[in-house]
């Protein structure tokens, strides 16, 4: 076991895991000046977007899939595996999303676009770095494509 | 305290975390069939990329960042916080990599480009999806991209 000390927490008007629409929810993310200096985000505001690591906190262990299901429990999309999807039930229930920098004030960083609840417990923060995107061309299933849709 | 649980291993040949040169490094990620199931990658290999959430194990506590450093100690380079660089020495030593999938076996996923060294434990593996990208146009300060450029 790896022990894991959240860095920080989501604080925004969302209180529900709701699947959809969420690109123009804000976010502020604070940190917890007990793990980080001061000068933690020192430049981060030069980037446009970052990677936030998150917990799904809220999720029960007997809630964890380890196997294969269909996503969002739709049977119009194929059966895969927990780890050839993004739901949020899935082991270690670890959450990893891009957001845009909106502001950056010390501790605290303002962001639009992030998928997290508030309350939710921050493990990381990375900036978005181009050359660390995927390398040549992308693909991927149509179901995917499907569900995200309505996701933004 | 959150603990979090390896579901599996890399496997490669490089022994040493070297900064440069990884795009052609091919390795294994290795599941552990008592953490998930033989289903677990059912789908996978439909996508071009996998994001993969790993953990820095050789990192000493001691060696930790949390407030700001001229990355790769290189004072050509300004002085930034630890969330605002990709450097493995910061709290909770988690790292996390875009790489091509180039087979799955099972519970046995064949990657090309990940930066983990030999023996790395993999916390957690997501499909990339286009649509999780970062949303919008991105922007990164100079000395980053004048990091990255032996980087793959």
């Amino acid at each position: 076991m790896i022990p894991i000390e959240p860095i920080g927490i989501v604080r925004c008007t969302r209180l529900d895991a709701l699947d959809d629409r969420w690109l123009s929810e804000r976010s502020s993310i604070v940190l917890d000046p007990a793990i980080v200096g001061p000068e933690a985000t020192l430049g981060l505001e030069d980037f446009s977007h970052i990677e936030v690591l998150f917990h799904f906190d809220a999720l029960k262990p007997e809630e964890i899939v380890t196997t294969a299901r269909h996503p969002r429990g739709n049977p119009a999309w194929p059966r895969v595996g927990i780890l050839a999807q993004r739901g949020r039930m899935r082991p270690n229930a670890l959450g990893l999303t891009r957001c845009r920098v909106v502001r950056v004030d010390g501790l605290a960083i303002e962001v639009e676009g992030l998928d997290a609840i508030d309350g939710t417990p921050v493990l990381d923060i990375k900036p978005w770095v181009q050359e660390f995107g995927p390398q040549g061309r992308t693909r991927q299933p149509d179901w995917i494509t499907d569900l995200m849709r309505e996701y933004w």
